[in-house]
């Protein structure tokens, strides 16, 4: 459920792109085959997590984070529909009623996963984030789905979940000023994994979700890893 | 299992450290706070993971390798009685036989970890490569232990592993001129997991290992994480 990282990678528009350097790929004089690389990345693109200190002064950095906040049974939220129509669609606290009302309460401890259907975008950075153009006025132009401020203050007021995450580039929608979404969430010390792929594949409750972070000392944020598992009995 | 990367984490002598640059930590202009940063690394420092086409010409890159590959159950082999009087020690084929004796043979598909005991010298650069030399000068004065070329063709030959790991920096031990194991390994699809945390905390058989690299297009390693389950029933 991670994409890869490249040069083409999708990072925020006032971000660097990934950049990876040959250190050696070739014969050795020894005459063995012999390749390294070296890589630059700014913690917050591609598939990444975003720890709580990203929005929350003194709030846990990413290497701090405990393994059981991520690592365990999730549940997903399809909004793929709504927001095919509307590209500033934000999830609402209705949205996980709704889901609620057919599936029952979201567990205490889970990992709650919304699918926006962005993924499927996610080779044309034009339609992944509304613009393709860089900087401060990339930034003004972005348009995707989030979560709605309303709705993380639902989810963290009335559930308790471990760590929320979502197949676009932020947690809060693109058009956000000022981030209330992060600052909610993180504020409880509640990580986002953003740019997360392939959640169509997984079914609505998933048995175990395994999202490892480099574990970056005192990071924001960071490239994750994130699998999912389906058959566990 | 993982040692968190900053700017003291070590790396190949020849290998520049890793980098973190603070793009903001503070207040906005809007009020709110927010710290992101980026980073700079090499893919073969700190915890990471050796994929095959580090040392074999068209062998899987790290984003290529299948999760079966890197989650599964997993056996321990504890040499840091030997290692602890020889920093040279090469774990031999015999070793494992002894290993195999005792618990018996190792099942198909096992992750095979290697605890030499170094990993309590992390902190001391010195102690735990053997030099705090850097460049070329470093690495010929490298002294700290690791898999005979011997053991990883028996290991390839009569057995069937998925993946191993060690607590050092290398699988090959330090003074190796010709990267034997790595090479032997390699050319099976065998990745190898380097400079592993906290293996004196695990038993002889374990019941599940999730190592989960950065998924670098391309890379031949990259930083890994890596965490065990020892309670699964």
């Amino acid at each position: 459920m991670s994409h890869d990282f490249a040069a083409d990678t999708i990072y925020w528009p006032t971000a660097e792109p990934f950049k990876l350097e040959t250190v050696a790929a070739g014969k050795t004089e020894a005459g063995y085959y012999y390749s390294a690389y070296q890589f630059c990345a700014a913690e917050h693109g591609g598939t990444h997590i975003d720890a709580p200190v990203h929005f929350s002064e003194g709030n846990k950095p990413v290497d701090q984070l405990s393994l059981e906040q991520l690592i365990g049974t999730a549940v997903k939220l399809d909004v793929s529909a709504k927001a095919k129509s509307d590209r500033d669609y934000q999830v609402s606290s209705s949205d996980f009623q709704s889901w609620e009302e057919q599936n029952g309460r979201i567990p205490d401890g889970s990992i709650v996963l919304i699918q926006t259907g962005w993924s499927e975008y996610w080779n044309d950075r034009t339609k992944y984030l509304g613009t393709d153009k860089r900087g401060t006025e990339g930034v003004a132009e972005l348009h995707f789905p989030g979560l709605a401020p309303e709705a993380a203050r639902w989810l963290t007021e009335n559930r308790k979940i471990s760590a929320i995450g979502l197949d676009t580039a932020s947690i809060d929608y693109g058009q956000s000023k000022l981030f209330e979404s992060h600052r909610t969430l993180m504020a409880r010390d509640i990580p986002a994994f953003e740019n997360v792929a392939n959640l169509d594949r997984l079914p609505t409750k998933i048995k175990l979700v395994v999202a490892l972070p480099m574990k970056i000392r005192g990071g924001s944020g960071g490239p994750l890893r994130i699998v999912a598992r389906t058959d566990v009995p």
